[in-house]
């Protein structure tokens, strides 16, 4: 079958393997028939991920049809359509039941980084019932790719860490795809304010679209400025940071009021200063998560619903055979306004 | 009136000054008959916080009666024996109403700060209502004065912060007063372990009498892998940092395990490092606190029924025209063996 | 001045009475502009209620202009706009402190209950500064009217106690304005489905228009059985009874689906029937809650957000002098159409 | 192999039945070494839950060894010593990922119920990798018995259900082995008071060596009124129903404070009377629960740490070979002064 095999730092290609096989009693085959690619995938292709070795197939996202089940399958059958979620779940272990998958003993986030992934014609997905959920009827198909990583990406980590208020004002420090997740589904809790911080435009005018009532390019250096002046000095009830980087997340530590919550979501690839002289008085909370995906079927309910409307991050479509092409407009994002591209396996 | 009077960095003189008297209308006038030294009156005496002017009454801590009232006091009368907070809480204000009196507008701790504090015959204590309480008929006056501030201190911003569970492990860094609190009150919620961390032998043996279950002295630099090896590598549920620097702040988080709570007490003077690098995808959370003092109604109640015996952290007694010994012992707690120190105004 | 006063059941009279004055250190005397006609009000004219004696003036609800301030009053001053509170809360007693101030030691409902109210020119309310709300600017004068009571209690008893979440299906059973207050303020939590019981098909029509997603008249006694196939046999999440008799808590008790919740609003005159032979195991919560009003910070904020639009529960308008004529209005309400009737004292 | 058949209402029977098998993939075979009978046994046998057909293996309690696991198992292996848990959860349905395994769509209390249960030489698990527990090292074999239902029992649907907070009031009603779990368990959070009504003085005498701060024998009718003296006519924060009752749940609903919560334990075979025409405006709360025994690795913990010391429960040692005569003992528990009965399979 075709997929898009990592081979080291920098080198990808589109090229032909065996198709997996149902190899242990809670494996299901899935056919792939839309998937994308994440800004994760991109930091693996710098080699900022070690845990990914040459040979594998990248990807964690998507949606397919079930080919095959192992023997201990009990929720899917073959013909099933599923949505694949980025975390894999035993179900079984300590983490697991503290609904924590994202540090399961034997799952967590394993797709295309310690086994192959999505990116490819077909993929084996362990811990099948606990891993996959069913389609909604008629649900839109590029909207339900989103919720295998990004949605509840930016929900968990983002607006339930944040523990946004009806009434709040929530800060969103990066409004790439997984910053203007957090921003619709913040939405789910009525704040009365939502400013979107971004040192990209389009990004910005995106954000206003997607339902920010206020927009700071922070190019200038003056976004903690301009957000305490917005807010009459008092500072923001939540800060979502979704860049990560220092910078960043410095200017998500300038903006919290006292009491805030500082959600965390972006992927630090080095260290920050803590302002602790500053906010060891300030009754504030940091968090930081990397996704569990166990709100996938709480999110299901808002899309089939008319919630939450994922499909507006949907900016490019490709198919699987033209995945390069896709790799290049992903990574030339702003220039592309690029948000998600789907890739689609006829 | 006899007083102890701030004059700038490294001066203090116990004084006569005028008595002070009742001004707004939500005023008490108490006679304080017993108070203590706080690690904050040290950091003020080293010039550390600017906000004390020279000329102040230090203080904010003790017990004492009402001497007098203003017309709108409505809870307290002249003789009335009370509990003095280290937190004045205007009772009003949006802070005061999210149960967040640190950050209230008029108050928030201003004793021995921006007002004259406890250290004194008298004190006036503004919005008495809301920031006095009632003594227990046949409390421990010992175990009250405890109540004003470090039992709550290491309650809330340790214990509540950290949101302990039954079965938990617990690491306290720091055996001082406050960190004894915290491990006197994380005792409520009947964690399994309950690891403490200090420099001091003599501390950590106190620690044990207080019912840590395991202590660890951090001289050698190897508490983190002592800690990770007592937890079989996995790293503990909540870190509770009582101290303020950099380096306990580092171990807190070096041995908190996936999801954990990081709940941080210690007055920082500095920024601190934080390992976002490793800690983006641990789904812990990190607490900061400036005591809100809300529980003290919760621990009097505890005190009263026996299930917290405050009075074991007092180790010496002066009488108030003694206070400059009593600096002295505090301040060369190590050597003295002290903890609290108590003062009394007969 | 003019007010409206019971005198013992079936009996009420527009009558000119001494004008309050501040009495007490934390009074303000507020000149009513707008108050409105509640339930509540016609449940005393029933002489449901033996603790609202004869003479006294009703109303609970309102808002006004700062006449007149005590010496103990600090954050309000003479020419303020205000919004009444329904709850008077003196914020210092162990019910204030819990944020429970419906059952503050010497306040809670007493407006037009113990104490006389807002049915008039001009109305004392004790405890000002913790009992009325600085109008926003700009606020729409019927929508701020409607957040006296009916809002905060819809949202408190029903909303926050049935802890909507995203996703879930809601059933609010009664249409009238707290029912009403209740769908409106549900929707701060995007849950997927919104079901509306209620035996008037006018009511049933404002709840589609107000956002319910679907209606049931329950008429036909079999409410329950079409809550049910709505639900494929698992009930709801959240059940809201907003009527207070045994026949709605009941259809309530039948549509709870495993670990919801009950959220009662209603007002009950008579002790219900609690079926625990079949609820024992459903792992369900039941509340009951008199507004405590705390929320209406909060309230105010997504009001001037425009996240939720109370004018819209108005139906009526008279002048002060035609209160009789409103009461008539409101007292039929099926028939007249009425939610909310408005009164203006010019 | 031996087991005790349930015949029909009235009638049981040790007899000798097939040993069952391992069946499905998920299934464990265990050796029971230790069981015991649970109050519902003997509703049971009374006739009063009509799920259990007659040529039931009744019991849904014990500990053994695993002799044989199905393909699927994962966490087990022959020879494991384990902690049998009353629930039987899937780990993968709607519930169980709730954390509701009580209402797991293939399990929940199925054990003696509508598959064969522990009162056997040997009984078939299903799912067994989210329905086993491993035995701790050294455990104290009969405490471990305790875990399989009553602590969880009394533990979650009681004290956490009833969110007990320091410094709390709490009484719990009935002191049978639930109602003593539910005491022993509530400890974990320092209550300043625990008082415990029953009808039973040599129960009352056991509850107060287990921890009561106060007694109440409500034989005289007077229970309510004392509790309420005691309370200063405040009445409690918890109130624990442990019997199952009207007259118990009365109780319950008459002692509860303001804000207070009233937990269920108890099993009911009739509804009760809410007197919501009381209750509508106490801001309390009322659960249910049928225990999902999620938290057995949390107690677990506290009983290796030497904080839960469930031995004490147990009163009466038999061979499972005499089970006969422990179904008398415990079916007199008021006379035999019975708690728990341990059932040895040698």
């Amino acid at each position: 079958m075709k997929a898009l095999v990592y081979h080291g730092p920098g080198k990808k290609q589109l090229e032909d393997v065996p198709k997996p096989e149902v190899r242990d009693a809670g494996d299901a085959l899935v056919r792939v028939t839309k998937t994308t690619i994440c800004g994760t995938d991109l930091h693996i292709l710098k080699g900022d991920l070690p845990t990914v070795a040459p040979g594998r197939i990248l990807g964690h996202e998507g949606i397919g049809v079930v080919e095959d089940i192992g023997a201990g399958v009990g929720r899917f059958k073959q013909g099933d359509r599923v949505l694949i979620s980025c975390i894999t779940a035993c179900g079984k272990c300590e983490y697991c039941r503290r609904r924590m998958p994202s540090h399961c003993e034997q799952g967590g986030w394993i797709l295309g980084n310690t086994i192959d992934g999505t990116q490819a014609e077909y993929v084996r997905i362990p811990f099948a019932d606990t891993s996959l959920y069913p389609l909604p009827l008629d649900a839109d198909e590029d909207a339900m790719v989103m919720l295998s990583d990004i949605l509840p990406t930016g929900y968990e980590c983002g607006v339930l860490n944040g523990a946004v208020q009806p009434g709040d004002t929530v800060a969103i420090v990066g409004a790439g795809p997984v910053g203007l997740s957090a921003l619709l589904t913040t939405q789910f809790y009525a704040p009365a304010n939502i400013i979107v911080i971004d040192l990209d435009d389009n990004r910005l005018e995106v954000a206003k679209q997607f339902g920010a009532t206020a927009v700071v390019n922070s190019t200038d250096g003056k976004a903690v400025e301009k957000v305490m002046a917005m807010t009459a000095g008092k500072g923001v009830d939540v800060a979502i940071e979704a860049v990560g980087v220092g910078a960043t997340f410095g200017i998500c530590q300038d903006i919290i009021g006292p009491g805030g919550r500082l959600a965390n979501i972006g992927v630090h690839g080095s260290s920050v200063t803590l302002h602790l002289e500053k906010l060891w008085s300030q009754n504030i909370t940091i968090t930081t998560r990397l996704v569990d995906a166990v709100t996938t079927p709480l999110l299901l309910k808002t899309v089939v619903a008319g919630k939450l409307k994922p499909a507006q991050l949907v900016t490019h479509h490709f198919t699987l055979a033209d995945i390069l092409k896709a790799y290049d407009t992903f990574g030339n994002a702003g220039r592309e306004r690029a948000l998600k591209v789907i890739l689609t396996n006829p």
